[in-house]
């Protein structure tokens, strides 16, 4: 039976999505009732300057608390270099930086092209090793961009290996729009794992605006794959259309990996129950997912038994 | 570039589930356009009594219509010998009829056992036969029952067996109840055309209820399966949760396989504004899917065009 690690990143993911500030206790609930459930990461804020991101300025008291939880990989999101050390100070396990293969998108978002942006992959990388925190860096835009289109798969590997050479350990494919299909899946996670190594891509950070989302899982548990994001009810969903989530939905996933006999080690009926702590810290954001308005099969527990 | 066949089994599946009938006029509109956008097989109805599904009244006259559109396969529903006889004589090329894989879904669906439905299915076989007309036999509850819970794999195999043994040309796996995940998909492709042969078995008809439906149509691409049906806007699906249709949405599907480079031969952008005749003849019905609400990707042209 293979581990299938589902990294939870709705406390950065979801609530960077929504305007909705959730207090520090309402977080601390959530992420101390997800792991209870058996989720083994948590990604638990971002360390973004403050006055941009209100809603993570919280994050390094969150590492603190989530340091005290046993058996949970505690990791943060780093925009630069200075977030790099922010996150060394508080403690993470883990730590990644987001790094997008459209050039348009990173000079929108966070105005550096992609040589700047590999320096600060490579300062960022010094303060980790020297912290001695695992370092990731998250290829976003992966599958295509909303302003550029298309993205070169040739132009991913390229920065796939310059990211490695600037110091990461690990790279995950991140499709941030939404635009990822499965035979896209299947060939791109093959490429940069023969440009790279098969151990340093082991993850991918899929959304599902589309509604393509479990698709690009099972295309790429094909490949390999053994470590996916999702967020919980898929916070921070994309607002024009009931359903048209932006983020994969924990619950739908850890359903379809526990079913298909894959191990994730999470409880399928307490992870449903976490949404509970999200209603009440905030009542007015939707929250989405079939599994938890369908509920399990009938024979579920006799699928994951098996 | 592989052929995909998307069969559109909405003025079927999706409106024998909802109360309001839809004018004969608007079925024939919808049928026309979707055509016009491609799609080459549609389920147009079902040769039920009247008297238990007035949603079916007018089925011959849709096979009647449809089978003047050219390059449209035209197939519809028989539950029984009664409406084979009926569906010869209304001159589709293709029939299906239901054989539920629970004994007890089947008693409490059709009122007969599995001894009795074979009896109906080779007697319907023979009908078929006669009329020159293509018989299929549709494996229902394949993935799981409501009522029964696990379905044994073994248990699907023998009748697969026997529903071919007593003249079905072609079977297909149907998850009525939204259940199948993608193991059990490929396990179970993988074990019926084992048992009958590959070429007897090319159909897949999934639901979306726990979301796993597009997670589940990659399973069996990868098993080799070439007809997928789906509702156009999922129609039909169960209320209980905006989102959680039951029927796999036709506009997701097609936006996958074409985006694969799967080649379907229906053109998106004309199948997402058949919509449109949809909610003009029945306001009041919610419609599903991802792809209407977010559009293709950026990217899309080039992708199909690859």
């Amino acid at each position: 039976m293979s581990f299938i690690l589902v990294s939870e990143v709705g406390p950065r993911d979801g609530l960077q999505s929504i305007k909705r500030i959730m207090p520090l206790e309402a977080k601390k609930r959530w992420i101390a009732a997800e792991a209870a459930a058996g989720v083994r990461e948590i990604e638990v804020g971002s360390f973004v300057p403050p006055s941009l991101l209100p809603q993570m300025a919280d994050t390094a008291e969150l590492v603190a608390f989530a340091r005290t939880i046993p058996n949970l990989r505690v990791v943060a999101l780093v925009p630069n270099a200075k977030g790099a050390a922010r996150a060394v100070e508080a403690g993470v396990h883990g730590m990644s930086i987001p790094f997008s293969m459209s050039e348009s998108h990173s000079l929108r978002n966070v105005r550096k092209g992609h040589p700047a942006m590999l320096a600060e992959i490579a300062a960022a990388a010094r303060i980790a090793r020297a912290g001695g925190v695992h370092f990731a860096v998250g290829l976003s835009t992966a599958f295509g961009c909303t302003i550029e289109g298309a993205v070169p798969e040739d132009r991913v590997v390229r920065l796939a290996e310059a990211a490695v050479a600037a110091g990461a350990e690990e790279l995950s494919l991140s499709d941030t729009t939404g635009y990822a299909d499965p035979a896209q899946v299947r060939r791109l996670v093959r490429r940069v794992r023969a440009a790279v190594g098969a151990e340093r891509l082991t993850t991918l950070h899929l959304h599902n605006t589309r509604g393509l989302g479990l698709a690009n899982v099972v295309a790429g548990l094909e490949e390999g794959i053994t470590t996916f994001d999702a967020s919980l009810g898929g916070l921070g969903g994309c607002p024009f259309a009931p359903g048209a989530s932006g983020n994969l939905v924990t619950e739908d996933l850890v359903l379809m990996l526990n079913a298909m006999g894959l191990k994730t080690g999470i409880d399928l009926e307490k992870l449903i129950a976490v949404r509970t702590i999200l209603k009440e810290a905030m009542p007015d954001e939707p929250l989405y997912g079939f599994t938890p308005e369908a509920g399990p099969m009938r024979d579920y527990h006799q699928r994951i038994a098996a």
